[in-house]
């Protein structure tokens, strides 16, 4: 089974590093790029464990662990 | 619409920051994890352009400047 987890800044929360890529990519003839947020990936492969169980556990890594609540938003997905 | 670009390291390259994270998740309780691989992601709202346009478009994007295709691999998905 494989987790896929997805970090992102909330959308309040100013996010420098895509606005920067995003002015980057206007310059270099992209003008369709209206705005770039860039977040974190993980790509997390599970042995031994069913599908109810592997979902409740990503699910509070991705918001104790891999992700800063104050700012950060996840996103979780199962596949496999 | 929205482009969603996912970068990782090659399968056959090595990701120790991916194995470090893997064993800090493992040492915290969850032996159920095989393997972490971290890549990076990107979130990409377009405007004015078709999504045939958009598509190629963003796979030149991801494999030119968001991505070192020496190393990384690269998925594009389209929404909206």
């Amino acid at each position: 089974m494989t987790a896929q987890i997805f970090v992102t800044l909330k959308k309040t929360v100013l996010d420098p590093q895509g606005q920067t890529i995003q002015r980057a990519l206007n310059s270099m003839g992209h003008p369709e790029i209206a705005s770039v947020r860039q977040g974190k990936y993980f790509e997390i492969e599970l042995t031994d464990v069913d599908r109810a169980t592997a979902e409740a556990a990503m699910a509070k890594l991705a918001e104790d662990v891999l992700s800063n609540p104050v700012i950060e938003e996840f996103r979780v997905e199962i596949t496999g």
